[in-house]
């Protein structure tokens, strides 16, 4: 049932770093991302065209999606919440635009100041009007594993939202584990119903390691056939609901185990640990890598 | 194939104060240890009875195998090198002494000093020594899943090894990924051959979280019908190849994991914590467990 190719999303630019105080420098953004681009990932979520007081650290979205070098073969893809908000990501020539929502409605509401009911339409006309710019549209789907208000979420809660995403036109639906609740039973229990109803292709899994089981969560996921995941280099993001706790799945942790595990990322290691220490270096504080970590107690013996 | 009941053995006394430098009051470790034996644990390797100058952090094994308070139901364990140390974990009433050799050459060469053949006779003799003196025995095998020094250890090298300890009365190998190099698969395919010639309760796995992987091999392994399990609270212990690396596998977030997948283990999470915070207090650092983390995030929140 594994596939012997896995796709990485990698979403530090954007997960990472929103949940970061340590503001960066627009071109150290550039930079890393250029970077990151030199890897061998083939999809990056630079960043996000939110409203700038919601998200400070991401105020700069138009200038770095405008000064990253683009490479063929990459998608470049950046957060979406409104139309104001794709005008602007059109206007920077964002590959995919995403658009997000809940499955908890005290989530959604907390998040987005809407009803779940009400936050529908706004989505639709994001992704008709990406589409209609040419571009393609994907989907996140935030506490679908859990909530931090209301704990479980029903699956036929996320599966709604996951048909009208569908429906949509969105050609993906990242399932968001936004407090890293999930155990590797869940992710079994969930896709033993999700796969009769949806193709393994419609789904990738974003994990977050508040727990430490991002990567059991990966390798429950990968018996199944899901061969899309999200993940942030060095583990970046935290949790905004446990202040200091690990953030997403790290890019490196995931391309490691799947490297050992004979799965193809087409990423290379080596180039991804060195651009987390530059990440690492302008943050300046340790990130919950466990890769990341290794190796700079490698270069320190060496 | 999955046990509804996994048995986890806390080695955190022992393999994870060994590697620490902040020296810990016997007192301390006492109080600590009392503490774990209110966590519903059923066995705790407290100590080590090796020379003070291997392991100088342990130079009190005795004190504090003869100050523990000791609770039926849990087996209190210590590692011990040769038979000096067997006369002093018999004085203090270690219920089971675990002998310990590496699967490599060159591993085994450097952390006792002796090559493999040679290692064996003292080993047995201890092992006899124990059973005769009315206590079980238990061995460990470093390196089984890759070496420092030498990379990948044939899998035939480690059942040579586990063939022999078995023959001298151990009534389980403890299967040491030492510097955290498995991967899931990697443990699939060594169990796949190992269960062909060994039963499941021969075999406990002890895996470190150097790349982080350590629950994702948990999970592999609970699909061989694997029921136990080492692992060390905080997730102490670090790595002595990489300084800086995460250590143990963290008991925490084992428990977490397990419980979450409807798997018993007996132990409270709660009181597990708080076990945690007190050993961090007194090391002063933070500890790689995920679970200590959120815990102590939440704690500050509320």
């Amino acid at each position: 049932m594994r596939k012997q190719k896995i796709q990485i999303k990698e979403v530090g630019p954007r997960d990472g770093l929103q949940n970061e105080d340590e503001i960066i420098e627009t071109a150290d953004k550039i930079e890393w991302i250029d970077r990151l681009s030199n890897t061998g990932l083939t999809y990056i979520e630079i960043t996000s065209f939110v409203h700038p007081k919601w998200i400070p650290q991401l105020s700069d979205a138009r200038e770095v999606a405008k000064a990253i070098k683009r490479y063929q073969g990459i998608t470049y893809a950046a957060l979406v919440p409104n139309m104001k908000g794709l005008d602007t990501a059109l206007e920077a020539n964002i590959d995919e635009v995403s658009v997000f929502m809940s499955a908890s409605e005290s989530h959604n509401q907390a998040n987005i100041n809407k009803s779940i009911i009400d936050t529908f339409p706004i989505l639709e006309e994001v992704v008709q009007g990406a589409i209609q710019g040419g571009k393609t549209a994907r989907g996140y789907i935030s506490t679908a594993f859990g909530c931090p208000y209301e704990g479980e979420v029903p699956v036929e809660q996320v599966f709604r939202i996951c048909d009208k995403l569908l429906e949509m036109g969105v050609r993906e639906v990242s399932l968001g584990d936004t407090i890293g609740a999930a155990s590797p039973n869940q992710i079994e229990d969930f896709l033993e119903l999700a796969l009769k109803r949806y193709k393994s292709t419609d789904l990738a899994l974003h994990f977050h390691d508040t727990r430490g089981m991002a990567l059991a969560n990966v390798l429950a996921a990968l018996d199944y056939g899901i061969e899309t995941f999200d993940a942030a280099l060095g583990g970046l993001g935290g949790c905004p609901y446990a202040p200091g706790a690990s953030g997403n799945a790290a890019t490196e942790d995931l391309v490691q185990m799947l490297n050992q595990m004979n799965i193809n990322t087409g990423i290379d290691i080596q180039k991804l640990l060195q651009a987390g220490v530059f990440m690492r270096d302008k943050l300046q504080k340790n990130l919950p890598s466990h890769m990341l970590a290794a190796y700079t107690a490698q270069i320190n013996e060496n």
